[in-house]
């Protein structure tokens, strides 16, 4: 794509979203309703489409130049994902509007009304990988938050994202929203052209490896938005209850080791050494778990009796770099640690801020921890796997924020938003700055909370 | 500075920051009562330093290298100003803590809270130009909000700046605070090595000319706060008053000209060329603005009697690139607009997103104008000059932001602060995801408001 033609998408998104701005939430709704309809009548094409991409990407995988997991997640009519990503827009539709809320108001001056309103951040530029469905998932974030976006799915999925496309932009094209509202782009080279359209995108959002992320983070003057790691710790801190050490550590590795919130860290405190952490380390082998060990947490494990599953096979001594290791699969890092602020110490140095737990039964010690830890999660005696939009019950997310500006954890439609501070005086005259001040006869600022979840006007 | 030496003021600024997240809050307001101890036991020190630091810009005024106007500002005691900055440490002292606020709290499960809390971003680098009392203001800033800063100021205000930052750090070490909580640098060139260091520095809040934030902002990967421009607009509805009208032009453009939110640009709808607008001429006149325009608004002028003050010399038709100009001085560009929309799309092409105000008696446009102008700050009847942190009653700002990622117009406390997501299990056997889903004997997630301001723990 040349920089003229991406300039032109990159405008054409802009003047969408400032048109849309004039136009009721109400509209954005019934946007969605058609959305899913559209796409119910067009499903024996896609289910087609879908079809070919799956059998481009078999031969792919036969040529060995594809993943076959990735084929896995090409399959959009696999079990429930077809009705899910209907039912997912439908969930969306019915989630609250995220704009024209209130979150400040204060009366400056009589007739003199300050409110601070949430409000879209304009034109988004989500880039994804494998999973067509996301296409849809994010087209429904975007509309209901009131942003227009440009949407770059992976080359894999391109005959189904191409239909899904179309059937978005009917959809649109039946509403007063413009139709480049939403728009569709395929190639890489067309990324690269929008990264340095910075005067009318406003927020990239990339859905998919710690490389794609990287990459877009060093080539755009734009804000990214976006985890580039999932590295989660579970602490088993001295006061540790054992048996909540098990469930936790176990289901925080094992519920889904691919995921960015599984842990990939063990941190355990020395007095637990021969206590607590043979039985953690029983479970977590059970249940199929490599453990890369440092010296302490190794020889514990080695006078074990032989009888313990997998012992000889699936325990191994760590290396420095295991550490810094997203595994995403049944590997868990283990290390000890003398204490509390140890830990504390260890996590903030090696962590990705993304969700870190302890293991406690000192209400201080936890307190410590969750003031401690500056990761986007800290929890008490609960799974890492909790770090997830539906979850936190935003009812979706476009991803987990790593970032501390703007939204950090999982981004819901809060995130999709920011805010604008909306004036209005009432006075007869209107209201000048000129009129207050220190000296006399000035007016002083009156500073006058007002109580409004929503804009009066 | 070597890059060496960038990473190890970095790497310390985080480590004080990461210490400090255990130390009480009272701790910092201790720290603020210190400063300003210190820096009146250190006044006279202070007071020679700058009239050295005085005497040396005037001798570059001299030579021609430096401009007059950044004397003025260099000078620490003049007026009020000494006191007033020692108040204004006191002020934020008195300002709630920001932190530990809790946005959004929900119980998932029986015993399972959620809770979001408001918490410091970091490690700020901020940049500033010539005034000193800057530091000042902007550690009483960074210490308030729980952030560890690196400060740069001006070289012209070096021995200024040297020993506020002295008496600064003798007050931190009166503190548990760590002694690197803030920290100052003195060169452009350790600025440049610092901008490397995103694995540290989490915010870059650049307080200063244009080129000098557009400089920043190409050459970081680090997250930048700040406004490149201000230049804002009023547009005179159809609907005008014309008292309204007048008082707000003028105070808009004349109250303090150098200001960013001072406007620049005048939208006169054309039904009000021959009725309201002169008039509103003439008051602009009368104050001694020039103004630049439009064909339409110029040729009224050229009729109106020759007794209005400076109508021949201070009535100029416009260039193209008066529009997109920041006068920051009596100037005031004036386009005649057919309507409210093309008044929209005017200032969302050519303004900086920053103020723009509408002059109307419609409340149904005053609403459109509202909602379709995409500015941090968008005003019904009043002056582009109410967009100001002690205004809109923040205490204090560290500047005006027309980012639209994180924190938007101005930039109080708040802005200086993200979130963390903290949940706590109270359950005998903690909490797992594994137990949630939609199968059989698998809990449902209960999302149940807690209604709390504060964590409890």
């Amino acid at each position: 794509m040349s920089e003229e033609s991406a300039t032109q998408i990159a405008k054409a998104a802009k003047a969408a979203f400032e048109a849309s701005q004039l136009i009721d939430a109400s509209e954005r709704i019934k946007a969605l309703h058609l959305i899913k309809s559209e796409l119910e009548a067009l499903q024996p094409e896609i289910q087609e489409a879908n079809k070919v991409d799956l059998e481009a990407a078999q031969r792919e995988v036969e040529a060995g130049r594809l993943s076959s997991s990735l084929v896995k997640r090409l399959d959009l009519f696999k079990g429930d994902k077809w009705d899910a990503m209907l039912q997912g827009v439908m969930d969306v539709a019915a989630l609250p509007d995220p704009t024209g809320n209130v979150s400040y108001a204060s009366e400056l001056d009589d007739n003199l009304e300050l409110y601070r309103v949430s409000c879209p951040i304009g034109v988004l530029l989500v880039i994804f990988e494998a999973r067509p469905e996301v296409v849809v998932n994010i087209a429904a974030l975007a509309i209901k938050s009131g942003n227009a976006a440009i949407l770059k799915g992976g080359k894999e999925s391109i005959r189904t994202t191409a239909l899904l496309s179309q059937a978005i932009r009917t959809a649109l094209s039946k509403t007063q929203l413009p139709h480049d509202y939403i728009q569709t782009i395929q190639t890489r080279e067309e990324v690269s052209s929008l990264l340095s359209q910075d005067r009318y995108i406003d927020l990239v959002i990339p859905r998919g490896s710690n490389s794609l992320v990287r990459h877009i983070q060093n080539n755009t003057r734009i804000p990214v938005m976006g985890h580039a790691d999932g590295l989660c710790t579970v602490f088993l801190d001295e006061s540790a209850d054992e048996a909540k050490a098990v469930r936790i550590v176990v289901d925080s590795k094992t519920d889904y080791p691919a995921a960015c919130n599984a842990a990939e860290t063990l941190l355990v405190h020395e007095k637990l050494l021969t206590t607590l952490w043979p039985n953690v380390a029983k479970a977590l082998l059970e249940a199929g778990v490599l453990l890369l060990c440092d010296t302490p947490s190794l020889s514990v494990l080695q006078n074990l009796p032989v009888s313990v599953p997998n012992l000889s096979t699936r325990v191994r001594p760590s290396k420095p770099e295991d550490y810094s290791t997203e595994h995403l699969s049944l590997t868990l890092s283990v290390l000890t640690v003398p204490s509390l602020s140890a830990a504390i110490r260890y996590i903030n140095a090696h962590s990705s801020h993304h969700t870190d737990a302890i293991v406690t039964e000192s209400q201080a010690n936890a307190t410590q921890f969750c003031r401690g830890v500056d990761s986007a999660g800290t929890y008490v005696n609960a799974s890492t796997r909790f770090a997830d939009g539906f979850r936190y019950g935003f009812g979706t997310e476009v991803g987990i924020s790593t970032g501390r500006i703007h939204a950090r954890g999982p981004v819901g439609l809060e995130g999709l938003c920011t805010y604008k501070y909306i004036m209005r005086s009432k006075d007869d005259k209107g209201h000048i700055v000129a009129e207050f001040g220190s000296g006399e006869g000035k007016k002083k600022f009156k500073h006058e909370k007002i109580s409004a979840s929503r804009l009066p006007f």
